[in-house]
């Protein structure tokens, strides 16, 4: 086999742990794997550099901060280079521009458009381990850009395409993906496999194990990312393309977000344009607007209802407050105490009912639904905070998935 | 004038430091000046990352340190950039891959072979301020090299001779080079103007203000350097190309080296071969053997004299103690309380008598010289440590260096 690992910061955090790391990568080879390696900073290595970017001048120059913070992945990947040469692995440690990471130019948030190392199959087959610097490569130019927060997933799915691996390690502090979180429902069990479309779902509602556009790019070149903890290497989450031979269950999964809170602009004529009016500014704010609920029109007036994160609430509140009498709406409420809780399944394709069936669990538990919205493989409610922990409890036992994993 | 500009690690220590380092680089371009800069890394990081390196394994591969330790030079060229552009001037960070310097691939210990940037002199034109990482380059392959400490010092006059600039100013935490050490002769005074060579005297004799590689560079090209210090840009020393035209003092300066140990093998007998046989294992154990005498023969056997290292010194007496017999030799002596005490200049060439005084102001003093060589424009005594104070305030004197400047 040929493959890829990604390993995160607390797995090249301190020498110690650069050690374990290594021996991961030792025990595949023993098996008789070829293995390239992407790596992220040492954990706390990006703040300290922006941090010290941003003591310069708070708006500091996009270029020179990926300049600075590429550096950081640089030390990690070199020294567990380091580490697996004292163990006579053949091992060197390349960085963006030399492992042909070329990415668009935009600063921060660069996107890779190609990986070009054709020396890096050459390596892998005379049993080499390459160690790739995560998060950054280079533009046209030739100058240094990062990929953005989590940015090494991508790198690492992005290197296995490029390399023809057979398998896309992501090494985290997890094991895996859970049908709920385990602090909520002790019961939650592993997912063993998972659809990339239900991984978009989960990584969407703060499921934080891989970053989304990792996961977009290994399903639109079907690259299996397998999901595990450096910490117990065992079999983690296969997140893979659907297997339709398999029998489904209606969902694979319940998620919630606490950090939500709901604005509702009341009574604005109805008529066309009303929400670029209420959208625009929020929009310009760059305030991320979630769940969107419009009421069907009485007298000529409607309510638009939508979600934003808690730390936007104020802001938000203030905004629209100010549009109000512009828009004509007669007022604007709000409520910073809601959450979002899901179910997720691409069973709900074949499965009937699923949603109403989640409407009976929370009916019978007394939580009310505030708002509403669905997608082909998500049912998606908003209610009180209050009821997150019941909400979930209930639904993950329903949907019986105790028993699944 | 186009400067190229070097910064060593003090100057780039902290935000302060790099903010004052900043303002010397604008008010050479309000001057009018094209100004490219060269960095080291801030005081304390390349110790730092050597120490993880080692930490990870104590013999770490050459290349992965190198890979490591580049990143230093990268940081603080990120962050002076993003000071020069928070005061709006454009300035771009550019390590050494991205601003063209080839080395050999000898890591940790590289030499440049070429500085190939064809964009350098453009961005100059265009009033952009490249600021370029110090001590490193990329060889052949790409693999990322280190010149070695103090290495900066050879990438700005590199870098001054590919833009062909009118001066490499290097900046440090001294204003130039003096007469002799202040510390011994209050008196001292700075030399506004200095000979290739003998800056190379001086550096060889412990004047830690220059790397010698960079020296040599700039004499082959005629590249002046101006030594000065970046806490107080006034006038500082330049180096440049003996000036035929002034008139001479006899000695440009007075230099001492306290770090020396001398030892002597007696009694060997005078046959061809015998320095093979006394120097062969000193090489071999890496030592640096540097003033060597050997006496006349005497009945057919003869005696060497030579200095190390103080540190070194054990570790050549028991060497030499146990080659000894192999040799036939009757004995070995040794000191380690020995200095060398010089005086340096190229005036030495049309002024005779000048050892004759040096030796005469020795011997007023009552300073017994213990070993003596001389080079075109270098007489170096070996005197006990003790008087190593006494000896260099005389020959300052009687050479009437005090006036000099």
């Amino acid at each position: 086999m040929r493959i890829v690992q990604k390993y995160g910061g607390t797995s090249v955090g301190s020498i110690d742990r650069i050690r374990k790391t290594a021996d991961i990568v030792e025990s595949e080879l023993k098996a008789g794997n070829q293995v390239a390696v992407v790596v992220s900073a040492m954990s706390g290595e990006t703040n300290r550099l922006i941090g010290m970017a941003h003591e310069m001048d708070p708006h500091a120059h996009a270029r020179e901060v990926d300049a600075m913070v590429a550096t950081g992945e640089q030390v990690s990947a070199a020294l567990l280079a380091i580490e697996l040469r004292r163990r006579g692995i053949k091992a060197c440690s390349l960085n963006g521009a030399q492992a042909g990471f070329q990415t668009s130019g935009s600063h921060s948030r660069a996107r890779i458009s190609n990986v070009e190392s054709p020396k890096l199959v050459e390596r892998l087959e005379n049993g080499e381990v390459p160690v790739v610097t995560g998060f950054q490569g280079v533009d046209a130019e030739g100058n240094i850009t990062t990929l953005g927060r989590g940015g090494s997933d991508t790198s690492a799915v992005a290197l296995a395409i490029a390399v023809k691996a057979d398998v896309c390690d992501i090494y985290t502090d997890v094991d895996g993906v859970y049908t709920t979180d385990p602090r909520i429902v002790p019961e939650a069990s592993k997912i063993d496999r998972i659809s990339y479309e239900e991984m978009l779902e989960f990584a969407s509602l703060g499921a934080k194990v891989l970053q989304t556009r990792s996961v977009e790019l290994a399903m639109n070149y079907n690259m299996p990312i397998h999901l595990r903890s450096s910490f117990d290497p065992i079999q983690g989450t296969l997140v893979t393309q659907e297997d339709m031979t398999m029998e489904k269950a209606a969902i694979t999964g319940v998620a919630y977000n606490r950090d939500e809170a709901k604005v509702t602009i009341m009574g604005i004529p109805d008529h066309p344009g009303i929400a670029a009016n209420v959208f625009g500014p929020v929009a310009e704010a760059e305030i991320n607007v979630d769940v969107i609920v419009q009421n069907v029109s009485a007298q000529g007036h409607t309510d638009i209802t939508f979600t934003v994160p808690r730390g936007d609430f104020a802001a938000t509140m203030e905004l629209l407050k100010t549009a109000c009498g512009k828009m004509q709406a007669k007022d604007v409420a709000g409520d910073d105490s809601v959450a979002k809780v899901s179910i997720i399944g691409v069973g709900m394709r074949s499965h009937t009912g699923v949603a109403r069936k989640m409407f009976e669990t929370l009916a019978r538990e007394g939580i009310n639904i505030q708002m509403i919205t669905t997608s082909e493989i998500k049912v998606t409610v908003v209610i009180d905070e209050a009821h997150v922990d019941r909400a979930v409890q209930a639904l993950h036992r329903d949907f019986g998935l105790e028993s699944a994993g």
